[in-house]
Formats: C-alpha cells, structure tokens, sequence
C-alpha cells in the first residue's frame, strides 16, 4: 500500500477532492472490460492540467508507487487493470475537442473524448474519422491511441495510428513533450509520435492528441449474403480484394455466431447457414454503384444462397444490426464471455477459422468466432463460466493452442486489443529474443522506475 | 583510419574482393546528393548476406569504426556522408523483388530496389505503390524508408511508413530482427517498426522490406494552372480542400522557378505570371470528371488566367514536364543548387511562400521555391555558387530565417528529406530539450558504441 504520508502528497498536487481512495472507489477502479482479471487499486486520482499530472509522475518515482492510466476502462486486454502500490490515473473528465481545423483537416482533441462523439461532431461539417472500435460509443480516443485501437474500417482506411498527426505527453520523467502536428509530413528526427502509438500506457501519458480527418465519403452502399460454408464467404472475400474492391466494411459471422444473434436479435437470420459476410462500400455514388454490382456476382458465383442489399438507410442499419449484435448475443449465453483478437494475413482467414472450430471442438469449448474478414482480424469468443474451474483451464489451453495456430500462418497474438496482461504470457512465450530485449531496453531507458504503467506487455 | 589489420577482418567477412579501398573507390563515396558535404570513407564495402552484415557490425563494435549505410546515395540531408574512420555499406545490390503478393496486396523487397522499378512491376498487375519521391528513377527503397520519403502523391495518398509493412534489419550490435507482417492490423508489443521507418540509418541496417500495395487508381486527370500571384493560387488548394476533394497531386511552382523552367525546358509558359498549380485527381473515372469539373471553376474563381485541362496520356505528360523539370532547371543556373524543404500546415503556404520570397529579396539570393501545395511541403532552391564565400554565407543566412519563419507558422524543418548533416544544427538549436533527450536515449541505448551513422541527426 502507498502510505498516508504520500496520499497526502498527492492530495496536496490535485486537491483534496480528487484522491479517491474508499473501498467503493477501489472496487470500481480494480477492473476493465477484460474478463477473470482485477486487482484493487490503493486510489484513483483525478488531475486538472499537464502540470498536476507532472508533478504525479515526478512523486511517483520518488515513492515507487505505479501510475496507471485509464479512459473508460473497455479495455480487453487488462491494459487498465490496476498493479500492486498503484493509483489510477483517471483521464475521462479530459474530454474536450478542443479545435476542428477545416483548412487543415485535423482534430484537436483531449484523451478523454468519447470516439463516437467525434463521430458526430466532425460528420457534422462533412469530415471523417474513421477508426470505429466495436466499444466506440464509450470508449475514448486517449485509450484509443493508447491501444493503437482498430475496429470495422481498417481494411480501407487503416487503424488509430494512421489518424494520429501529433501527442502532447507527460514521459514517465514527467517531462512535458510535443511531437508532430499539423504537418502532411514531417521528418524531423526520430519517429517517436508513431512509437508512442499502442505504447499501452508504459511510455507517456496523453494530454493532447492532434488527429487527421478526411472528407466524408459521399455514399455507402450495404449488403448481407448468406454462405453455406466459411469457405465460400473466405473466398468472396479474396475474390473481392482481387478484383481491386477494396470495401470500408468486410465482416463475417461464423455459424455459432450467427445462431447466437438470431436467438437475441430475432432478425431472421437462417440459422442453418455457415458462415454470413457484412460488406459496405463507400465512396463517389457511381464507384459504389458499380462496385456492388460487381459483389453481388462474385457472392453469388462463390454460392451465396442469398445478397440483401439496402435501398435505405434504415435497411443498410438492419442489415449491420446482425455483426453489431454479435458481441452483445454471444456474451448472453453464458457468465462469462471471453473475446479475443487473434488476427491472420487476409489469405489465411478461411483455414484460421477452421482451425478455430476444430480446436473449439477438441477442448469442448463453446465457441463463436466473428470479426474483420477483410483484415484477417478474427474475434474467436469462449462462451464459458469462471466459476468452472475446469472448464477455464481448457479455455486457456484453446486459446493458446489458437494463438500458436494464428503465428504459425504468419498471424500476430493481437490484432486491435494490445497485449495488456491477458497475452503477455504469450509474447513472453513465442517473441523472438531480439524484438523482446528491444522492447525491455527501450522501455528501462524511458522508465527507469517502472512507474508506468508496469508489468504489462511483458515483465520489467 | 581504420587500421589495417582491421581491414584485413572486414574482407576475411565479405572476400577480399568486395572491399573496396582505393583512393578512386573511396573518392567515389565520398558524396551524396548533397551539396557542399563530403568526407573521405576508409573503404567502401558489399555484403551479400544478413549474416555478413551481422559480423561487420559486431566488428564495428569491437574495433569502434562507423558503419554509414548508402542505397543510391541520392539523399538531401546527407545522410550517407562518410564521417570519421567509417565505412560505406553498399545496399544498391541488393535489388531483388522477393514476391509480389496479389492475395494480401503485397510486395516483399530487399533494400536495394529502385523505386520506380518496383512501380512499374507493380502497375503490370494493377496494384500500385504511391509513394514517389522525385528522385525514384534512381533511389532506392531503403533509403526511401531510413528517411521516410515522401513525393508528389503525399496529400492524397500519404508518405513511405505509410506502406511499411514488416521490415528485416540488422540492429547496431548485429542482432537481426523480424518486426511487422502481412496483417493489417498487429499491435502485438511495441511499434517498433514505425520507429525504424525515418531513423536515417542510425539505428539498423534494413536487409528485406514488406510494402502495403493499394489497387491501380482506374483514372486520372490531370490540369495546369496560371495565377498572377501566389495567394491566388494558395486561395484555390484551400478551396479545392474546402470542397472536400483531395487530389492525388497538387503542386505548384513560383514565377522565380517558372522562368527557370520556360528558360530550359522551352514549353511554352508565360513568363509574367506569379504561380501554376499542377492538379491531378484520380479514382474511379465518374469521381475524376466531378472532381475535374469542380476544380476548374474554383482555379477561375481564384482568378486563373488559364486552365489546362489534358485530354490524353501524352498531354497530361506535357503538362507534368513544367514540374517534373523544376529542379534540373533551377540547377543548370547557377554552379550549386541548395534545395530544401522546409514544411507548413496547408492553410500556411501562401504566407511561408510570402516569408521566403522576401528573405531571398533580403540576402539578395537567387531563389526558385516550388512543391508541394497539397501538404505544405516547400521545396526553396537557392542558387549559388559554393566557391562564392560571401554568398554561401548569406544563403545560410537566408535558409535558418527561412526554417526559422517555418517552426513559427507551426511548421517543421524537413517534410520529406531529413535531418542528416544538413540540417541537424536547427534541430539542435530549436528542438525541445524534452524532444532531444529522449531521441538521444534512444539511439544511446540502442547503438551504445555509436556505430550506425553516428552524428547524423544530432551530436552523440
């Protein structure tokens, strides 16, 4: 535990007000949206200004007591779970936007901002920003930058860091740094805004972040097909993308899923088919329009047993509800809803999803798997109880034995989620020698007293 | 120098054969494409394996000699300028296009590879790679990203570590590593790769490099511009943008470097007017004729003498030859020519333009300024004579008020060439010391012997 003497330090740097350290507050501090994880911090702390936040990090490795960073706390991968002699440093009152610059085509915005309230605020005035986590009406853009976060566009319009022009940031020294800006490009000295980019919290701690828009595409075109077997859509997929369509929205439910939904959307999913492909076009209206017309018969050759396409807004969100209901009808079905990221070169998605399967088979696992068919980025989803002692242990066994199946075709262990504390284990385990000391070196000369954010991605 | 007995080591690695230490040999890597900057290298010398080039930096590390790697020594910062008892890597052998990947839309090249040769190989197939630095005829994709290179295409389409996919390098205490793959989204760890992608060869040796390919754009069109003044036509990018169209070029040349250009290049280019903004927009052929069909009114709106508008491949060359010649014209001017590339948000242009024509005026220099106008990227070439001391003075003079005047519009001292040698004096002098630290520690850690391309960049 911190001691008295030094909550009383911290209490003296941001107000009385702002340490709050009941049991309440601990408990609701002491976890994230990662399942089976959570540790009571000793505080969670609110600060006002860079400089509070400075002068905490400054106490921090003067008293050796951990700092962990926290938006919304919907994280996956235990990036906010709180360490041994921790406080939460809570970041979702920053939450302004504190500029739209129309000429320049960039965002000006607090870590605190919730994703989709950008959304709305830059779509307003006919700009875009396009990275969309599943969690993005409530989680918010300092944990995204945080995560290098992903989600349902990335196939045509990349992930969080390909958004991020500039950061303001406290280094664990409490040293204030400004890297980047509104500059196209800019190649003055080492690339550190993009290194702090899914950093997971152990680097910096965001106080600005400066993010580039683009306009917003003129029309969108959404459609629904239905596939006997995860094959045929894998294959649609690849013939889509060799056909030079590259689609903002290519997701797919596997039969377990699609079984799922059905059950709490009552949509009118068949729930005797394989496999169902989400597809979204967007763009100039004549590309949309020739581009669907150019899917439909590439669906249909690869024996789609049926193409719904949307003639209205209102039909292109009942057609979306299917892949947003997912995670939501998945996690009904049992206490506990395990959700990963294993993600696969795009070439490999239909033997990952079978490997997936038949692994869910032999540790008699419940199993759904959905996700980003477009970028190889698979979500398998245990459906379990971690009461079930033994069930838990053949779930871990499942999902290592799925990890190891994703790197053995080329795959990584986390597409979109970070390795946190849930898969450190496994970088710790499969990372080449040289990537691990280059991480540890890097991370020992920024933070000599491992007050960031500790112990997560790998050991220090 | 490097001792002999050192030298004799070097070559019982790489064969005696591929040492190359003779006066001519040493004179001939003695300079890049940098004016003014040159050093006397110890050897240079070529590798043939990872393993080969593993032992020379373990050798460099034992015997405290510098590696300088050089792809085709076209660089603008002079990063590949031999320093004290150093080497020259020789990287342009290795020149091979490993795979070009249609299903995952990738190219997987060794270093060495000319940028435009992976164009063209690339285009035969229909998928495209974007970044174009002016140099690509002959540099190499290497050097394109230890520099993070931009070109023409920046604006709409975004710089080289936006297509670095996985890099394969040497580190500087030889130890290999594997960052990066096929999938589209990985944050498994650190983004180490993106910290590589701009280090200037300070940091490892890149020995293989996976590209992301996008579809060949289906059509383009291409216009040329008059304006009377510079503002007129910094008044049309602006617009153009506000319309939310962003095009895939949009450059312009200033009266100074059209004179030059009409002077050479006999195109038949008014000689009176104050700027031409060279436009191409492209993607599907409706978006192009919309896009096409709303530029023109906003160049004209803005006061443009005249638009012209390409109505076949062999025009919209002609129309590209004003630009494309820019820099041989201003070159054949005087005996040097100084070209750099001092940066500005978009919405700064006219202004920064404004600030450089009239140092020029001030320090009386010769000087053209084009680039660039989409992303800000300022190309001002001096025209000088290095054997003129007083002018060489006052063109130094004019280039810190100019890099100066740039950082105070919220710009930067190097959009696309780096910071090399040329310009590590302004980054020392005007980078926080909070930014400098932490690039320093960095390389300290990482190189402890120094031994990658030392004091480019900054002073270590």
């Amino acid at each position: 535990m911190i001691n008295t003497n030094v909550m009383k330090r911290l209490e003296s740097i941001v107000g009385k007000n702002n340490v709050h350290s009941s049991q309440e507050d601990r408990i609701a501090y002491s976890y994230d949206g990662t399942p089976v994880l959570d540790s009571l911090p000793d505080a969670a702390v609110r600060a006002h200004s860079v400089e509070e936040i400075s002068k905490i990090l400054q106490l921090a490795n003067e008293e050796k007591f951990a700092v962990i960073p926290r938006g919304s706390g919907t994280g996956l991968s235990g990036g906010s779970i709180p360490t041994k002699d921790s406080i939460i440093l809570l970041m979702n009152h920053w939450d302004k936007i504190i500029e739209i610059d129309r000429e320049n085509l960039t965002a000006l915005v607090e870590p605190g901002v919730i994703t989709a309230d950008l959304h709305n605020k830059v779509e307003k005035v006919g700009l875009f920003y396009p990275p969309d986590p599943g969690s993005m009406n409530i989680c918010t853009i300092g944990g995204n930058v945080a995560e290098n976060a992903g989600g349902l566009r990335g196939l045509k319009y990349g992930v969080t860091k390909n958004y991020v022009m500039g950061i303001e940031a406290v280094l664990a020294n409490g040293e204030v740094v400004n890297l980047g800006g509104k500059n196209v490009k800019d190649v003055a000295g080492y690339n550190l805004k993009d290194f702090l980019v899914g950093s997971e919290g152990t680097i910096a701690i965001f106080t600005q972040i400066l993010l580039k828009l683009i306009p917003k595409p003129q029309a969108q075109k959404t459609m629904l097909a239905y596939f006997r077997h995860m094959t045929d859509a894998a294959q649609t997929v690849s013939d889509i993308i060799a056909a030079h369509i590259i689609p903002a929205t290519l997701e797919f439910l596997d039969q377990a899923t699609i079984q799922c939904v059905e059950d709490f959307a009552r949509i009118g999913l068949p729930k005797d088919i394989g496999a169902l492909l989400l597809i979204e076009v967007d763009g100039h209206p004549a590309q949309v329009a020739d581009e669907t017309e150019q899917i439909i018969p590439i669906a249909r050759k690869n024996g789609a047993s049926e193409v719904k396409i949307a003639s209205t807004e209102k039909e292109a969100n009942d057609l979306k509800t299917a892949r947003r209901s997912a995670f939501a009808a998945l996690a009904r079905a049992k206490p506990t809803t395990i959700l990963e990221d294993a993600t696969v070169p795009r070439s490999q998605l239909a033997p990952m999803v079978d490997k997936i399967q038949r692994i869910a088979k032999k540790y008699q696992i419940r199993m759904g798997v959905f996700g980003h068919a477009g970028d190889g980025n698979l979500h398998p989803t245990a459906l379990t109880d971690e009461r079930d002692i033994d069930e838990m242990k053949r779930v871990e066994q499942a999902f290592e034995e799925i990890f190891r199946e994703a790197l053995d075709l080329g795959g990584t262990l986390t597409g979109e989620h970070g390795i946190g504390l849930a898969k450190k284990r496994y970088l710790e385990k499969w990372s080449s020698s040289g990537e691990k000391e280059l991480m540890q070196k890097l991370k020992k000369v920024l933070d000599p007293n491992n007050v960031l954010n500790p112990g997560k991605i790998f050991d220090t």
